[in-house]
């Protein structure tokens, strides 16, 4: 199991409808997630002293090529409707890796 | 079980330091971390576009009693030990609750 993590930007004028269409998450997507061997996904919200929002996503991930798995789950129509709503909510950082939307977060330390 | 996340700033001067320390976490801080009833417990780094860098941990909290089993783990003097090493690395974020050192993050989406 690898564990991976990312950040990205949330528009301060979309905070509200993100959160609204986090707490009814489709169970399309639900089941993609898992359908493509990740879990525990979990995505957490905070505003930084200079003011702007940011987003945290962490999951784990089971399976053998999350980039096989990565590109499935971009393939899926459903996928592709969710992530219509939710592409417009997200500012992605200036300094992310090139095709990357979400920014890789570098691991330090982990415990189990 | 809860899941925790949380951020803090990290010095620019203290970055491999704090790696360092990391790499080789004592093993009486890791086994006092078990018996906090706290698991699945990672820190991951990331440099913003403006240039400062943060810290974001991540844990999973079985127990039944946060503040009690955090007032246990502070109260270890070998922890205490730890946390004089880390602490003069950390930049806690002005916006951060009070009596606080890493600022909480709110939780928006979940899915096992």
């Amino acid at each position: 199991m690898k564990r991976y993590r990312s950040m990205i930007g949330l528009r301060p004028n979309k905070i509200e409808e993100y959160k609204r269409l986090h707490a009814a998450v489709w169970p399309e997507i639900l089941s993609n997630i898992k359908e493509c061997h990740m879990s525990s996904y979990s995505i957490f919200l905070h505003q930084l002293p200079e003011g702007n929002h940011y987003l945290f996503s962490y999951l784990e991930y089971t399976g053998v090529d999350i980039k096989a798995d990565s590109a499935r789950m971009a393939a899926n129509p459903k996928v592709q409707d969710w992530w219509a709503l939710c592409k417009p909510c997200q500012e992605p950082l200036s300094n992310r890796a090139e095709g990357d939307w979400w920014s890789n977060l570098e691991e330090v330390f982990h415990a189990n």
